[in-house]
């Protein structure tokens, strides 16, 4: 799976010798990387130059041509040979390579039933046909059905009820049209949310079935012209994928928490509660306007609309479906490639970077766009390596296994070796999917000032300018006032993560300070998991000259040498602070704007508003009154971020002196115990309990929403109370992060001092 | 024709003998009319009870069933018959009435042929058929075809080219997608402004063709259920409509200012500046759907894709289309009847209240059902005549014809009359349609307090509450803040007028204060100006009980009578003064707007943006480096608003004196020579040399936009000039604005003076 990332912005820090550095001697201006001293500087640069020299759009193509050549899910056969190519690519440039592998739940249909009982008949048909032209179209043998995983197994005939996106606001909605979904099947369009929401919320309000279909409006024929003609989703087009509940835990159902090797204890399939509680299947456009044809009840909201030519109806009427479906609950062996550079200096930290290799079917795009520019800054690593090239610390490359059902092969890995990645994980750098257009930076906030430095020394391959020139245009003209501020004052701000891709169990579970990147915007298209993202598709639709492919394994291949050999590691903590200090701000007016919105709504409600606008022949319910927020008590987090914002100041200052000069001697000192320290401080940002309702996700600046799945939710812990209403968890969570962050600021301050220590 | 009304509001001044006042006389509560002493507000409210207690439904339908009972357009026998008819009806009822006639340029169809000759050929059907069960749909012989009155001639074949609305702001997107229009024959789609609109801007730059279709979108089936099934626009359903440039003059284009009567002169059709230049026909979505889906080129711009099941392409490409349009360019005689109620007291003071009463074909809803209640409130006001009320002041009724092909009947009856209603109409109440909702309420701002106290004293049919309340509920709940604000405080804004029904030449030819009423809003429909506007529809899905008929009836008969009888006229210049209060701080805003607008733009022209963020794929061009806009001078404005407002508070006190006690003797003495000047007050907001480019639009206060046609321009003259930076224009047209309002201050405080020299 791959989600856009958006493109984000922010202020630089005033903070000098953790951003690149011009310095004048003897008339030359020469850049000065963060961290580094003038010397190793030089080097560095020169190394990366060379780097940057070795991608090449040829191999990324042929690449690409193999790794998609077959449906290569989870247990097929060219999943595995895949693995296998994988690796021998790495050992043959001389990377330290192995498989590991896990053993996992991954159900496969067995039996797949959905038809309309009445008023007229329709039995969906749950096929897409090969396309003429587009060879790999017809791997009908080797192709997964059209499925959700994890879908409960089940057979119902119930009443159809239209829920539009299918998220908690759609409810609310319903009710006011006096529309209940308990006992009905309901029809929900992909998008607006993780698709393990829609059956999630869909049973907590008792429905008994859900199907999700791919709207015409949103990713098919008003979008664009669809495939072949064009890049969008053909009418047969459907799109599979996972529906765990994700944002409870990713990864394998059965052993959460846990790697999935032999000797892990399993939980029952009763027992593991990531899996549906309801059937759920996605289906075409195709298939989904007989279904949407057949309902009656209250025309759809305006914004419930999509693309097809009918009237939407939400329904319940004479509309009735029968929908089966039976799965064969097995177990699956996932084959994760991880290929390592032992470091030079400092072999025990590690700079991680991973992509999948697994797919739904071919996955030209989703993700093998992606691994290919991973295979590229590995061949072009190991080159360098060859020529003579010794990285400080040790990076380890890996191709996972199973993404697409719920992040298994990373999350079973991380999980697997918890203990050593906490120990030894300096960064994470995640990519999935690759296509056309401006590089999306995303990612923890102590690296926002590094991964800005990489991109200015990106050339952007269709205008020429650099990656990051043509990211901050974009942030100019089409962001908000603040980001188009902030791009000015030139530091593009990175976008927080959520879920989505195999960041997850680094970044929210273990603490590693992560990075998902990759470009896109100039790339449209609609077979997002179906059969039709594959080589033929993307070599006409998408980054057909594969520049941009170059481009990638440019910047990931950059950012992974630059942080391998920084002699201090780069890490920006006012950027941090400054960061969550917006979050902070955030939280608190999403309070205050509850308390105005209730205040008036229940003023409405008083003097009657909703009665006397409700049409007679139409009628709708009024919203319930809502007891106005109690005031919170958010001093425990100010005070905090106080001392954040000192400690940073106080880092950079520390910095600043010990980068004067050459810094030669001061960064060497230096980066012996400090960078130990400092690889720790995206840990302290965490709490082993974890989040409410969900244990598993232990970082308390960076979650999935609990009901949107994929997008973020910053501050997740006083953020969902306060959205939840559980003002007194509001407060608890208030002060847990106000913990964190005093914690953090303690682990700054420290390294503060360290960092005076050593300058002479 | 008839345009939706959307709700306003207003907070009323504070001056209380204008607006009703609750009156504490031995305990008992008693409401004062507005302008009455209390003993003639006491039997003004019994003969409005009476008047109320007299409209039926049962009378609304059948005459809805005989007025619409065949297509009755301009020229057609049963237009006529209508009129007779209608005549026959105030006469019945003791009205002393006439048929006013006039001879106006109308033209027909001769010849009508669309047809896309390449990649693939399509001959448009340009047809509705009748349908099942809705028995005037078949009265094929009798129909006018579909097409827009004063098209020019033509025979074009072009290649096509989709402009969304067509308006101004649609060309300057197609300029930066790098599409010209000049040669080609443009597609619209109807909606966000008047039609004649569309053809005027496709030929200002360089159409030769113009088709106007109707997409499911706006009124099909995105957006409801289709006729007969429900009240949208089926597939083969085509608005007809006029498309002359009403902005610079309605009314006959050969006679503009003048009667047209035998004995005018007439403009030659090359003289007549209001036809359009080039050949315009308005289509089905059945017809557009092949047209639109043979043009290739970029894919249109979001927000300019509609409801049909193709990728929207903008052009141009293979895609040619053949236009063929001839017309009979005839005279036609319109039949206006006009009934007049002789006043008692001041017999030189007209009440005037219109409903047009020609069609497009059957015109159930448009005009027929607000025509209905026009015939229910005379028939009222005849028996309450009958039984001994005597209306102090004259009152006017006119059933207006030929208002479709562009307010003929009431334009040139009203330019017939021009020297008698400038000295005499008081107010002009306009109707045009009536639906299922909430009041809609537009007009002069010195009429918002007397009709928002009308609306108070109506019950809505549906809830049992009053009108009032209905309309503040919408705005509370569906208003901006500020209006919310407002309603709260209990006025509802008058909507300002712009055009499209026969308030124009009243209002802004004449300078006379007037209104515009109807209910509305929860009476979906997709019929307008085809020949599915019939009974069989209204009857199954607008009004079907004709309650809020009844209700119309209600309210502007209340409206007609209290204008008649009141001792003072209830004009109220605070509520002028507040409103155009706000309108000049708008026009100073638009200019500040303007200039940051443009300034940050050419900032990111000077920074490169538009270059870095265009895809090299599909260019984009960069809007054009705009000069910023220079400070003007709103001093005289500014200045003038303060007479305005000075004079405003010594009226309002003047007239708390007058109406101090029971007000018997002050009002007595002061209606005699006050009311006269009062009277004069809207045309003192006119100009004889008119708007810039338009001279027949003299009012300065409102009138249509130039570029939009139905939607109001306040400060017309101010507001255009800076939107067509014409910054001279701008300033010289503040100063004459400032002019008018001197002119009206004045008048105010000689008002206040006369009626302080009443006070005994």
């Amino acid at each position: 799976m791959r989600r856009a990332s958006r493109l984000g912005d922010w202020l630089w820090g005033t903070g000098l010798v953790l951003g690149v550095m011009t310095i004048t001697a003897a008339g030359d201006p020469e850049t000065r990387l963060a961290g580094y001293s003038a010397d190793a500087s030089r080097a560095e640069l020169e190394w990366e130059g060379k780097l940057r020299a070795i991608p090449s759009p040829d191999t990324l193509r042929e690449s690409m041509r193999r790794l998609s050549a077959r449906p290569h899910h989870v247990g097929s056969p060219y999943d595995r040979d895949n693995a296998e190519w994988l690796l021998a690519r790495f050992r043959a440039w001389g990377w330290d390579a192995r498989i590991e592998t896990f053993d996992v739940l991954f159900p496969t249909p067995k039996e797949r039933l959905l038809e309309l009982v009445g008023p007229v008949r329709y039995t969906a048909r749950l096929v897409e046909p090969p396309v003429r032209g587009d060879p790999t179209s017809s791997q009908k043998s080797e192709q997964l059905p059209s499925y959700n995983a994890y879908s409960a197994d089940g057979d119902v005939t119930a009443p159809l009820v239209y829920v539009n996106y299918g998220v908690p606001a759609d409810y609310d909605e319903l009710d006011r049209l006096g529309v209940s979904v308990k006992g009905a099947i309901v029809i929900a369009r992909y998008g607006h949310s993780w698709r393990g929401i829609k059956p999630k919320v869909a049973a907590e309000h008792g429905a008994v079935g859900c199907i999700i279909y791919s709207d015409p409006r949103d990713d098919g024929y008003a979008a664009g012209d669809v495939f072949p003609g064009g890049p969008f989703r053909p009418a047969d087009g459907v799109q599979r994928g996972s529906v765990q509940d994700m944002p409870s835990y990713p990864g394998d159902p059965l052993t959460p928490g846990k790697g999935a090797t032999p000797g892990t204890p399993r939980l029952s399939l009763a027992e593991a509660t990531t899996l549906t509680r309801i059937p759920v299947l996605p289906i075409s456009y195709r298939d989904a306007q007989p279904l949407l044809a057949a309902l009656t009840g209250p025309t759809a909201p305006e914004a419930w609309r999509g693309g097809l030519p009918i009237t939407y109806h939400v329904g319940p009427g004479e509309a009735r479906v029968h929908l089966r479906l039976k799965f064969n609950w097995d177990t699956h062996t996932l084959y994760d490639v991880i290929a390592t550079l032992k470091g030079n200096a400092a072999p025990d930290e590690w700079i991680v970077r991973g992509n999948h290799h697994d797919a739904w079917v071919n996955g030209a795009e989703d993700p093998i766009s992606g691994q290919v520019a991973l295979l590229e800054e590995a061949r072009a690593l190991g080159e360098l390596a060859r020529q003579g090239w010794k990285p400080r610390r040790t990076i380890v490359y890996a191709a996972w296994d199973g993404e697409e059902p719920g992040l298994l092969g990373s999350t079973e890995w991380a999980e697997a070796h918890e203990a050593e990645l906490q120990q030894k994980a300096v960064v994470y750098i995640n990519t999935d999917g690759n296509g056309r257009g401006f590089l999306g930076m995303g990612g923890s906030h102590t690296l926002e000032r590094f991964i800005n430095d990489v991109a200015r020394d990106i050339s952007d391959p269709e205008t020429g300018l650099s990656a990051w020139k043509r990211a901050q245009a974009s942030a100019i003209r089409f962001g908000t006032e603040e980001q188009r501020k902030s791009a000015r004052e030139s530091v593009l701000r990175l976008d927080p993560l959520g879920s989505g891709s195999d960041w997850s169990a680094f970044l929210q579970h273990l603490g590693v300070a992560s990075l998902s990147l990759g470009y896109g915007g100039e790339d449209d298209g609609g077979i997002y998991h179906s059969i039709y993202d594959d080589f033929y598709w993307y070599t006409h639709f998408s980054d057909t000259s594969f520049v941009y492919g170059k481009a990638l394994a440019q910047t990931v291949g950059t950012a992974v040498m630059r942080l391998a050999d920084a002699e201090l590691l780069p890490f920006d903590f006012t950027a941090l602070a400054d960061n969550i200090g917006s979050y902070s701000e955030e939280v608190q007016k999403l309070l205050t704007d509850r308390r105005t919105e209730y205040a008036e709504r229940n003023r409405q409600l008083d003097e009657g508003v909703f009665a006397a606008t409700s049409d007679p022949r139409r009628p709708t319910t009024a919203p319930p009154h809502e007891p106005e927020p109690p005031f919170l008590n958010f001093a425990p987090l100010m005070n905090a971020m106080d001392s954040l914002r000192h400690s940073a100041a106080r880092y950079d200052s520390a910095a600043t002196r010990a980068g004067a000069g050459d810094g030669a001697g001061n960064l060497k000192a230096a980066n012996a115990g400090l960078n130990a320290r400092l690889l720790q401080s995206e840990r302290r940002l965490t709490r082993p309990e974890g989040l409410p309702r969900r244990s598993w996700y232990r970082h308390l600046i960076y979650a999935p929403g609990y009901y949107t799945g994929y997008g973020v939710k910053t501050l997740p812990g006083v953020r969902e109370a306060i959205e939840q209403k559980d003002w007194h968890l509001a407060e608890t969570e208030i002060e847990r992060l106000a913990g964190v962050l005093c914690d953090e600021a303690a682990l700054i301050s420290q390294a503060a001092v360290e960092l005076n220590g050593v300058v002479k």
